[in-house]
C-alpha cells in the first residue's frame, strides 16, 4: 500500500497509534445514511455523526491524544487552551479524566452551551474580547506562570493524529461496506480535522478526493489552496458557524492539506441553517452550525457529487437551544 | 438454544424472515452508547435509535413487512390504514415503495409534522375527531369501497415481527460487544414494538428482563401486566406522548407481552421532557415525547437499573418544531 503522506508532519501510523490512545474514553461512532438524504443529492451518502462524540464534538479526539502525550513531570502544572468552545470542552474532558488541572481562554461572545459545558467538566474558564485580546497571548502567560502546558487547537501533531481517528473510522466502515469513499468533506477552521481525516483516509483510499468545508467569507481554505500558500480569509464580521472563524490555515495542518486535499468548498448561512433544519426534520439530529457546512455545500448542490459516493463528517452539535430553534422553525 | 416463545402467534422465525424481507429498504440503525448517559444512569446504557430509521420512527418496519406479505392480486387496491402518525408514515412510505395506493385515516389533533409527512410520502390523509368518531370503522368502511387492505398499526403477526427487527438487531449487536442485556425497555402503546422485541431478544438472551414505558395515567400496559389480562388505562385528557395513547394492549401483542414482559414501567410528562431536553443537550438526538419514555423512566430513577447492561428503544423522532423548541429550552 501507498503511504502518500508518509513524509508529512503526520503519518497513518500515528493515527494508528492515536486510535489506540483515545479508544477506551473515545466515542467510535457509527457511520450513517439515509434513504432520504441518498435521494436528494441524488447519491450515496455517509455521514460521521461526530456530534455523537463524548463532548458533542470530533475535539475530544485531539485534545486527548495530546494530553496523554504530556510528560508525567510536566502533569502538575495542567494545560491551558484557547478556543471558541469545542476544543475547550475537548480538553476539559481529557484533563478531568487525566486528572489535570485545566484553563480555557474563550472568546466573550463564544455560545453560552459551550462556556457552560466547558465549566461543567471542571475547567477554570477565562473571558477575553474577541475584537480586541490576544487570544494566544493570554493563553501564553497562564501558561508561564502555571507552568502549564499549552494545547493548541491544531497545529500540533498530535492533536491532528486525534482527529484523524475520525478519518480511519470511516476508512474501516467504508471498507466493511465494501465501497471506496469517491469524495470525503469535513469542516475547516485552523485544518486540524480535514488534515488528520484525509491522512488517514489517503492511506487506504488513495483515488478518494478530499475537500475542506467552510463557511462564504471564511473561505481560507479555499483560498489558500488555490494560491498553493497560506492565505486569511477576507471577512469581517460573523456567520453563524461560529466553530470556522479561525483567520488563516494552520502551518502544520497547511503542510498536510496543500498535498492532500483537492479543493475547498463554501456554503453561505442561509445554507447552513437550511441543513441545520434538514437535519432535525429528516435525520433527527442536533447539528451545530460549523457542524453542518459540508452538508450544506452538498444540500446546496455545491458538491459534483452525482453518482459518487459521498462521505460527509458532521463535526459537533453544540448548539444553543435559541438559534437552534430558529433554525429548525 | 431454547426458544421459549415459539409456541407464541410470533416466532424469532418469523422475525428472521421479517429481517430478510425489511433488509433492502429499512436502516441498519446502530446501538449508540454515551460515557454522559452511563454516568448520569450509573450504569451501561444502549440506546436503539429507531429515529434513525426511515420515515423517522420503527413503524416502518413493520408496515413494510405487512405490505409485502399482501397478495399480488390485492396489490390494486391498495392499503389503508388509521394512526396518529407514525404508523401512517410508516404504511405511506412501504406503500410508495411498492407501488401502492394508500389512505391513512389520521386524528385531526395529530402533530402536523406527522401530517405532511405522511402526505409527503404520496397517502392521502383523511381526518377524524379523536374524542367522537371511531376511526377503525372509518377505515372498515375505505377498506369495503375499495377493496383495500387495512393495515393494523400493532395487532398483526407481520407487523409484530417486522418491529420485531429492532429486537433481532440488539441481539446481534450486543452479542457482538459480547455483553448480556439484563434490561431491555421499549415504549408500549398497542404494544406491537415491545412485543416483537421481546420476542428476538428473549430467542437469544432468555435470561433478559423486558419491561414496557409508557406515559403516567396511560398505562394500560402495566395494569395488565400486573392483571394477567387486558386492562384498559382510566386516563382522560392529553399526553404529550402523541404516539402513546392506544387504550388498551392489543389482543395479539398482549398474548405476546403477557408472556414475555416482566412488568411495565411509567414517566410523567415532565419527565418526559427532561428526557427530551437530555437528549437535545447531552445526547445530540431528536427524539419525538413517546419515543422517551422510556429514557425519562430510566433518568427518572423509575428503572432499577445500577450494575446491570440495559438497552432502551429510541422509538422515534418525529416532533413539531414548537414543540421541540418548548422542552429543549
Amino acid at each position: 500500500m501507498t503511504e502518500p503522506s508518509s513524509a508529512l508532519p503526520v503519518t497513518p501510523s500515528d493515527i494508528d497509534l492515536a486510535a489506540r490512545v483515545v479508544a477506551p474514553f473515545a466515542v467510535r461512532t457509527p457511520l450513517l445514511s439515509f434513504p432520504i438524504l441518498d435521494e436528494r443529492a441524488g447519491t450515496r451518502v455517509f455521514l460521521k455523526p461526530e456530534m455523537l462524540q463524548r463532548t458533542g464534538s470530533f475535539k475530544f479526539r485531539g485534545a486527548f491524544n495530546r494530553l496523554s502525550a504530556i510528560p508525567r513531570d510536566k502533569f502538575g502544572g495542567g494545560v491551558v487552551a484557547y478556543s471558541s468552545g469545542n476544543h475547550a470542552q475537548g480538553v476539559a474532558a481529557a484533563a478531568k479524566i487525566l486528572n489535570m488541572r485545566a484553563t480555557i481562554v474563550m472568546p466573550s461572545d463564544a455560545p453560552m452551551t459551550k462556556r457552560e459545558r466547558t465549566k461543567g467538566y471542571g475547567a477554570e474558564v477565562v473571558l477575553y474580547d474577541r475584537d480586541r485580546e490576544d487570544r494566544e497571548a493570554i493563553a501564553h502567560e497562564i501558561a508561564g506562570k502555571r507552568g502549564a502546558t499549552l494545547v493548541r487547537p491544531y497545529d500540533d501533531p498530535f492533536v491532528i493524529a486525534g482527529q484523524g481517528t475520525v478519518g480511519r473510522e470511516i476508512a474501516e466502515d467504508m471498507a466493511a461496506l465494501g465501497i471506496a469513499p469517491d469524495i470525503v468533506v469535513a469542516p475547516a477552521s485552523g485544518g486540524g480535522l480535514v488534515a488528520g481525516v484525509a491522512t488517514a483516509i489517503k492511506a487506504r483510499y488513495p483515488q478518494a478526493v478530499l475537500m475542506s468545508a467552510e463557511p462564504e467569507g471564511f473561505d481560507d481554505h479555499a483560498r489558500s489552496l488555490r494560491a498553493g500558500k497560506r492565505e486569511a480569509h477576507h471577512a469581517e464580521g460573523r456567520t453563524i458557524c461560529d466553530a470556522l472563524m479561525a483567520a488563516i490555515p494552520g502551518e502544520i495542518t497547511f503542510a498536510v492539506n496543500s498535498k492532500l486535499l483537492s479543493h475547498g468548498v463554501t456554503a453561505s448561512d442561509a445554507e447552513v441553517g437550511a441543513a441545520v433544519g434538514f437535519a432535525y426534520r429528516e435525520l433527527k439530529l442536533v447539528v451545530e452550525p460549523g457542524g453542518a457546512i459540508g452538508l450544506a455545500a452538498l444540500l446546496a448542490g455545491r458538491i459534483d457529487a452525482r453518482g459518487k459516493n459521498v462521505v460527509i463528517v458532521l463535526s459537533g452539535g453544540n448548539v444553543d437551544a435559541d438559534l437552534f430553534a430558529k433554525l429548525v422553525a
